[in-house]
């Protein structure tokens, strides 16, 4: 058997699996940030032209598919399987993006990590010998997070200072057994933890505890330490969620400072876009990595990343039920090459 | 490579993984039906003692996964990994269960195929060589899917002919590389199918669609056919969806009929208990398989079942919004053993 088990949590991939290609999807805000020139595609229509912000989220995953596929010289029929999942209740953006394409489907959930839980499941599909060209892909639409998790827009509700803005945006990315791309060589599957934040508008702070628990369980089980890495990324932190990781990695004797950043960070200039504590959503990590990441990765400025999806499980009853925000952290090691 | 892809929607699995051990949890309607005599854990209390239905289901999953841990002589932490979801709004019932407890887990979300979905990618972590001793789970509630489904139970609503009746329970398999029991040879994963039924009261007539196109899909890839089974067990089409899935193999020249049961006609005594269609939810096809039918394997009274998950892949939301219901169904065939 090729693949191995690592530590607690971990698995090494043998012949590491490739990500051909890979494409992105912009919500109008996003277009006007750093990282614009490294997405596929933008709107300047928060709506997309549908007449749902629903129906707008399943329209960029619908869009980010088929740009995939061009970018890969494929059609949609090529595709052996998809690995997806969304913020929407009962994931109605995944599901209704795949209806009638006659494309093998499993739907996951981590909330904000599916691009990095979708990447991980594609590399155990491929790694194992079970598909090849297998698709793992998310999105997130700031109008319909809003109105399902907090206030709907039309209520003007003032943001807190502690708040992340959902990225709008779809990305997606096609792992192969054969090809030139950057590669997966490891994973670490999260565990869910919670210390017993209750702010829904302090995501960042209820993520970084699973965030730093992930990234060290990827230090012990691979032998491995900051200092191999070019960049240590996670999904969608913010701000304030990145000082605290910074903060335990600290006290635990880890110093993550100089590789540390974190795509909610990235993807918007906070200087200028007024999004509070930075950006948030599955869509965040999404189009980071499906833009930016992937191609400093292609063009060898980046040689070894980890990238670390995070995620907060909360539901909107959970939180009126009066109980915590449990959060977790799914590790990808991508490494950069033709 | 030992696994293998099989046509265009299966896999095989060259060393089948063990299904070494289950537990099942059963709310009170379960607890007085047909199958009652299977389940490891039965209830009075639809609250399970606690404070909301949210919490009384995962209450249920937190009681399978340790019953699973007591029946394999295992301690949680021997767990390597938890494939599970459900219904609830961001899966909460499943989040809320791994909390703290340190094991590894990948969240899913194939509404109620997810038993099927969970065994399935649990046979691709062990049979790929990613972990061992992976747990599959999920559960759903009777109330807690009403509410958010349909009505809160206070209305009083009166449910259509065509309606099932939620399952109240949870469901949890161990798939190990090693030991005894029914092994898992080979899978299909479903595509997303929708022939545009628009009425939330008949999930059977919903998912029937999709659960023939993964029979057929499985019988095509695997060079298989009826004969060759003990039984194809369809999750919770429910009496009205089974006949409509007869219905669809017959046109297509394939008879099912003497093999053909579901799990939602099997866990009710419809004579009896009301409920109208049949069972249904991610607990129906789970504690129908984690009771009787891996005991009737374990026991080599069945020698092999194509175990076909169903789920419906709606929300409220698309439904408010005049959108079809969607199906997806996942195929784990299972053959029986010491």
């Amino acid at each position: 058997m090729a693949n191995h088990k690592r530590g607690r949590q971990s698995f090494a991939l043998q012949e590491p699996p490739v990500i051909t290609t890979w494409a992105s999807v912009a919500g109008k805000k996003e277009s006007e940030g750093p990282l614009a020139h490294t997405f596929d595609l933008k709107t300047k229509d928060t709506y997309f032209g549908q007449k749902t912000w629903e129906q707008a989220e399943k329209y960029m995953q619908q869009q980010a598919l088929k740009k995939l596929a061009e970018n890969a010289g494929m059609t949609l029929s090529d595709f052996d399987l998809v690995f997806s999942g969304d913020l929407l209740n009962q994931c109605i953006g995944s599901s209704f993006t795949l209806r009638n394409l006659g494309i093998p489907h499993l739907g996951l959930y981590g909330a904000c990590s599916t691009m990095a839980e979708s990447l991980l499941m594609a590399s155990m599909a491929v790694g194992g010998g079970f598909a090849d060209k297998v698709v793992a892909m998310t999105s997130s639409h700031f109008a319909s997070s809003e109105r399902q998790y907090r206030f709907p827009l039309g209520y003007g509700g003032q943001r807190t200072p502690t708040a992340q803005w959902t990225v709008t945006g779809s990305g997606a990315a096609l792992v192969c057994s054969q090809g030139k791309g950057p590669r997966i060589s490891a994973c670490t599957i999260g565990t869910v933890t919670d210390l017993g934040i209750m702010d829904a508008n302090n995501m960042g702070a209820a993520m970084a505890p699973a965030a730093y628990a992930t990234i060290r369980a990827h230090f012990e089980d691979m032998k491995t330490a900051p200092e191999d890495f070019d960049l240590i990324v996670t999904g969608d932190l913010g701000q304030l969620g990145k000082e605290m990781l910074l903060e335990l990695a600290k006290r635990d004797g880890v110093a993550l400072g100089g590789k540390l950043t974190d795509c909610g960070t990235l993807v918007f200039d906070n200087t200028k876009q007024d999004v509070h504590a930075g950006g948030s959503g599955c869509g965040c990590s999404a189009i980071t990595l499906c833009g930016y990441l992937l191609g400093q990765l292609k063009e060898g400025k980046l040689k070894k990343i980890l990238f670390c999806g995070t995620g907060a499980l909360l539901s909107p009853t959970s939180t009126q039920q009066g109980l915590p925000i449990p959060g977790v952290c799914h590790a990808v090691c991508i490494t950069g090459g033709r």
